[in-house]
């Protein structure tokens, strides 16, 4: 049975556990608290960057003897697995923790096993506790895992009636300065930033992420099917980030000359690139979250292909009446077809809204 | 000085106040509470229709001799001129009100003035108490009154990508049956609900009011410049609610045989109706507040026009990528020229959200 003291700690294991977003890739964000038989917490740890101690292993060491006896707060099954750090089930054994609890079973196959280990030393154990809030917190890393694929956040600003931009193609800036920030935040969150040729040529993007201390600059893609669209000087071929242009496999290589790195990949039947073998792509180069940051063209194919899973709006309280949507040519043409979401959050950056959604039954 | 009692009667009255939106047309609504001496509440009321009792009498005649030495709490300053019913301050005057606190001055030159006689009389006055929210509450009639034209409330129903509707046209639904309920709320509040004539032909709405008990049925106008839109059999045509159908000056009158009533009106320059001209007949006909349910062009004339007061957006959590948007020819080519609004409110109606916004600077 779980207690409200149970609550608190793992709600402060959860808390441990986003510090880690945007640095952990491919591992998930783990956060751990370890708390004595008075209630008192003895140690606190998060898992920083791949390759790194474990959320468990930084509480412990952090407890110290006072683990002993403890309870364990994970957001994370403990690994079962000896990778780049030992498996963290043994080391809570070895420190003397009394009981684990944590939120959210591992689903990596080579990972799994933990909870049972776990017991079988006479660990008390309980899993399952603010899953929803732990998994949440972590959807990047177990979406990646259950899928395959990374997971892909499309984030778009647009005024209230769906403009991305005005008639004349001018759209600096329809979001706030408020909102423009809270992008920063999304990017070092993920590990690949993306955008279509539409935006590659309308707005020469930068795409690296700016005023946040300590972040990890995601890798930059372009998809830029027929090279026409990152022009040598580009800002996104500056040495910020890694950049990586994806074009079609039919590109001549004297197109490509002018790119740090290229990916040629099939053409989809409806034009542009096939969703699908990008994201394999980025997923075998260790990609494990994406932030889709359009225009409508790439956002309709990536909602074509199935491949949105979160959607991050930035309502600007403006009208244009005229001017392109922030979706298009996403396929449907019915109102039963509709893409169907649920809202799982709405607030205020700024003078703005943001509006967070996930596509229904995903 | 206003204490957190002058506040919390106040707020009552404006509570009160609200329960008249709908019915007092050409009134305002008024919400009146009277507090005796020990600070309870001894009489309360609002004005419910014209022609009927004002706030204070209502309050009065409830609190009856307790109102001797009490203190009473007005939305809006008390008249002074008799009308249809007497005035009110000195119906305060007469049963020994002590002190009146009212939230908004009359900005109606014929009743305004009421402050100075209850001061005149020795009665204590306080003015401007919760003045915004009384005004926010009162916002329809202050805006005709300043305008000399009545307050529009442009609702529309979109998905998050702005559409109102899929590419084939079909739109039901797209917003939620909580969504539609609470349109029927803001019918009910309006003394008119207009249409143009894309809505009228695509979707043949009825435009009454269904399901609010006690509700008084707004007058229906359909915006039908060539009168080819509001075909004989019309579901607007029925005797649910008085109908008029606004054609251009041009149309013989064979045309608009099956219109119950016809208003006849000059053809705006780029198409459409003067929409100055429409809202100043509805002004004449008594009617203080406007419900514009669409579609995008009219909504869009309205926005040229400089006549949209209020933005009521229904967003659908669902994405469509095609189809008509909320909002179309608005006369804006370029983004320094959107229409700025500031978002005053932003609530979840069961699956969707509703953003309620004014144009900065109105």
């Amino acid at each position: 049975m779980a207690t409200a003291a149970d609550i608190d700690a793992m709600r402060r294991a959860i808390a441990l556990a986003a510090r880690g977003l945007g640095t952990t890739s491919p591992n998930p964000v783990v956060g751990c608290v370890l708390v004595d038989a008075t209630g008192r917490i003895v140690g606190e740890g998060h898992h920083q960057r791949a390759g790194g101690p474990h959320a468990e292993i930084h509480a412990l060491r952090a407890a110290g003897d006072r683990a002993r006896g403890a309870t364990a707060y994970v957001t994370l099954e403990p690994c079962n697995h000896t990778g780049r750090t030992g498996p963290c089930a043994q080391a809570l054994i070895e420190a003397g923790v009394r009981r684990v609890v944590y939120a959210v079973g591992d689903p990596n196959p080579q990972a799994t096993g933990g909870a049972e280990t776990l017991r079988a030393a006479g660990t008390e154990v309980l899993g399952g506790l603010l899953a929803d809030e732990a998994e949440a917190g972590n959807i990047a890393w177990l979406t990646s895992v259950r899928l395959g694929r990374p997971f892909v956040r499309w984030k778009y600003a647009a005024t209230l009636d769906g403009r991305i931009a005005a008639a004349d193609g001018t759209s600096r800036w329809i979001s706030s300065p408020e909102s423009r920030a809270d992008v920063h935040r999304l990017r070092a969150e993920a590990d690949a930033v993306i955008v279509g040729s539409g935006t590659a040529r309308a707005d020469d993007p930068h795409l690296a992420v700016r005023g946040i201390e300590g972040a990890v600059q995601p890798l930059r893609v372009v998809v830029d099917t027929d090279a026409t669209a990152v022009k040598p000087g580009a800002r996104v071929l500056d040495d910020a980030a890694r950049t990586v242009i994806a074009v079609a496999d039919d590109i001549p290589v004297e197109d490509t000359a002018h790119f740090p790195e290229t990916w040629r990949l099939t053409r989809a039947p409806g034009g542009g690139l096939d969703i699908p073998e990008l994201l394999a792509a980025l997923h075998q180069q260790g990609v494990r979250s994406v932030l889709l940051e359009g225009g409508p063209t790439l956002a309709g194919a990536f909602v074509r292909a199935g491949a949105v899973d979160q959607i991050v709006g930035y309502l600007a309280p403006a009208l244009l009446g005229a001017g392109p949507t922030a979706l298009a040519d996403a396929g449907i043409t019915t109102i039963s077809d509709a893409l169907r979401l649920e809202v799982t959050e709405a607030v205020r950056i700024g003078p703005d809204l943001r509006i967070t959604a996930t596509p229904k039954g995903a």
